[in-house]
């Protein structure tokens, strides 16, 4: 068993040092390594295979809502980025820049895009002419550079994958109605597809993405009670048209500016889901996104019949689900804590005695639970034990959520919350950014949202300054 | 019928001017646009479709041979790319070079990848301790960036798509293995997928990329009777494994080097598509490849029952084949030409006549053949009809090539069918680097590659030196 414990000791556990069990689960689940390049990752096969099932499922979900893929140039002259005056305030001081082409130094510089919202307003500007031509609802998958100073796997890092949709419409209402639909649709793909509930709300102007009118987002907690922003969708009103000349000649024959939104999820939703389901004994995946969803794991595989029969069983599990035979030459002990490690929701252990009686042993990732099933009736119960491990790590993860947002009706309150209870604090807030920035300053929380549902008034007053309030808002301390 | 005109007017034919005939199917396809970024494209819709089917097809192919995608950083420290001599040598010239990072000088310069092995072998050194780690057979999907002077679209420019395999195996054996295996699955790939017709080779030492041992081709035949070379897969030996310091203990526990392969594809792939079995009215595409296989077209939609005839129609091939329905307000003419520019292979053309006699009538776009398809037999006729044109274009493009090949005894000769016959010419090697310069200073002619099925000798002696000849060679004009 020597073997087996070093796997698992190697990890910290969550309660000591929440940080470090992260960084630990990330290597020691195979899902990434560093690079030669400071602030780079590499993703590695357990790692990527993660990311194209989430590509996969969003990409399915973007197309059956009209989205057509494209793709832009990585690079974007410096000119371009300099056209909206708010977009390159935020994003010119983290660019990588491009000055040498070859043995020659560039007219003009170049930088990697951070984000493409530039490039879309220059192409869109030559493309669109008529009414007949809206609207365009393009997005992309690439990666994209942002030159940051503190890194973290998958949360924060120079170099990351996503998508990033960029849309143009006639009407402002219709702008609109894109950039809540597609909010929507990232927050039903975390919650149906990751096991992720999030809440859903608009950002305040003090934290909304450069050059927007409005940013929507969904901010999930983590298991220390960290809020992590999961996903944004931006209206840009009208503002990125004025500065490119993005205009259509309408019905009538007048000339109208369009208006644009953006939105996009990033490989960060990686991770989410090791902060949201992870253990002590490492990284435990939703069936739905796993790229491996059932390890069949042969006990004392070496007497005769057994290899076979775990070969046959994982034929016929691999025609109902994503299953895997591991027949290394490693004991069944360090098999198990690998498959744990790697989150792989169900292991099926089959061995001399379990053949003799016609049945296997499976075992739940997420619980623990051992449980015996006929051979009869093994490809009717897994599709239903991965149903219900989907169903029951989302629910376990509101629970998580739901015990997890506390109320604040004053300061002092505010400040005690924030310190004693993690996870979010709901307060409400008069609009005015000095009071956003003294909490932030005094209490390291962030205004993470203004919930999409805020009837409820959990009173009159800012919890900051006292005067009237405007708006209930989600507060957190966030990755 | 002037609009219709129009469209189909604005093309150059093939005849007149091949490359302009190239450029205008490009853009009146809607496949790319130029960028404000000199020597950079954007991927439409159109054409970003026809990749990401070029991709998920041989994606499903590559792990079905135990490939695993990861991802690395698209920099590479300038002391990394240094590391293998003749990699250097091959690529400096040619790299974007970041400099800058936010508002500071970096340290060291990084380049954008124009290729990754240099950080795959980064990778391994750390990855590989054991003969239990081998093989590694990693292959990645992004875009790499060339610092080209002159650029084509999907054929040269400054930034493109591709995947780039790498792997590491115990043996030498293992390593050949694996390129030639990856050789044949791109080489069947064109086949299969996208009807177009190969020849399988080796390139020379003077061809081969830089840094390999051997250099594998699958080189197509432009209708323009230019070659494209379309695919390449490499042999590294132990050479980069000896400059990284790639090392494994073998069974013995002796320490030895990996020997290594990479092989590519690119969008280039897109650019032979159009240039083997485009014609004047645009693009052809064969069915397995085309987004969109089957447009349904109404005729007469304002009638009553039309529109809702040909809805019911696409809903019907929906459900076997790709297809799509064209209700605009566009006359039928005009949608005709736009299905002929962009390809789509078939078109059923619907009016109050044909919904009457319960037919439609079925244009093939390869063939310009119009077919009257009872609508009890649609969904039966339809694939079929796919069928017979995949297999008809790749005939046709296998008949164009075999007319396109040219022996060639003697310098004269071979001077004269270069000049006059477009197409390969096949003549024999001493095997010096000298004559394969002076044919192509002289001729324009490069070899293309040395035939995996060399059996036939056309002469004992070189086509350009007289000297005992070692080699067969196809020898072409290139893009």
């Amino acid at each position: 068993m020597a073997k087996e414990k070093k796997l698992v000791e190697a990890i910290t556990s969550m309660e000591e040092d929440f940080a470090q069990w992260y960084t630990d689960v990330v290597k020691k689940a195979e899902l990434m390594d560093y690079s030669s390049v400071r602030g780079c990752m590499i993703f590695k096969p357990a790692g990527y295979a993660i990311w194209e099932n989430i590509r996969n499922e969003l990409d399915r979900r973007f197309k059956e809502n009209g989205v057509e893929n494209v793709y832009m140039p990585m690079f974007i002259p410096e000119s371009l980025l300099e056209k909206e005056k708010d977009h390159v305030e935020g994003f010119a001081p983290e660019v990588a820049w491009v000055t040498h082409g070859g043995l020659n130094p560039l007219q003009e510089r170049l930088c990697v895009r951070p984000t493409s919202e530039t490039l879309f307003c220059d192409f869109y500007k030559n493309e669109i002419q008529s009414y007949r031509d809206l609207p365009k609802v393009y997005n992309q998958w690439c990666s994209v550079v942002r030159w940051e100073k503190e890194t973290r796997p998958f949360l924060r890092s120079r170099e990351f994958l996503w998508q990033e949709g960029h849309t143009a419409h006639a009407t402002a209402e219709e702008a609109e109605e894109r950039t809540i639909l597609m909010l929507n649709l990232y927050a039903d793909f975390m919650e149906d597809f990751l096991a992720i509930p999030v809440i859903r709300g608009q950002k305040t102007d003090k934290e909304k993405f450069a050059g927007a009118e409005a940013t929507y987002t969904i901010e999930a907690l983590m298991h220390d009670g960290k809020a992590l922003q999961s996903g944004t969708s931006h209206n840009f009103g009208d503002g990125f048209a004025k500065a490119f000349g993005i205009q259509y000649s309408d019905k009538e024959n007048k000339l109208q500016y369009v208006h644009q939104t953006s939105w996009g999820v990033s490989t960060r939703m990686i991770g989410a889901l090791i902060m949201v389901h992870g253990d002590d004994s490492g990284l435990v995946l939703p069936p739905r996104v796993a790229p491996t969803q059932l390890m069949v794991i042969p006990v004392q595989q070496r007497k005769e019949g057994v290899m076979e029969a775990a070969a046959e069983l994982k034929e016929r599990l691999g025609r109902v689900c994503r299953a895997k035979l591991d027949d290394s030459d490693k004991s069944p002990g360090w098999k198990y804590a690998e498959q744990e490690m790697r989150g792989i929701p169900l292991r099926a252990e089959l061995g001399p005695r379990d053949i003799a009686e016609n049945h296997c042993v499976v075992v739940r990732r997420d619980t623990g639970e051992k449980i015996t099933v006929s051979l009869d009736e093994i490809e009717t119960v897994i599709p239903q034990l991965l149903d219900t491990i989907q169903h029951d790590m989302y629910e376990r993860a509101k629970a998580h959520l739901d015990a997890h947002i506390s109320d604040a009706h004053d300061y002092a309150e505010f400040c005690e919350t924030v310190n004693t209870k993690p996870g979010f604090v709901r307060a409400m807030w008069c609009g005015d950014q000095a009071c956003e920035d003294k909490i932030k300053e005094e209490t390291g929380a962030t205004s993470r949202c203004m919930p999409f549902n805020d009837q409820e008034q959990i009173s009159d007053v800012c919890v900051c300054c006292g005067k009237p309030a405007k708006k209930l808002i989600y507060w957190g301390r966030a990755y």
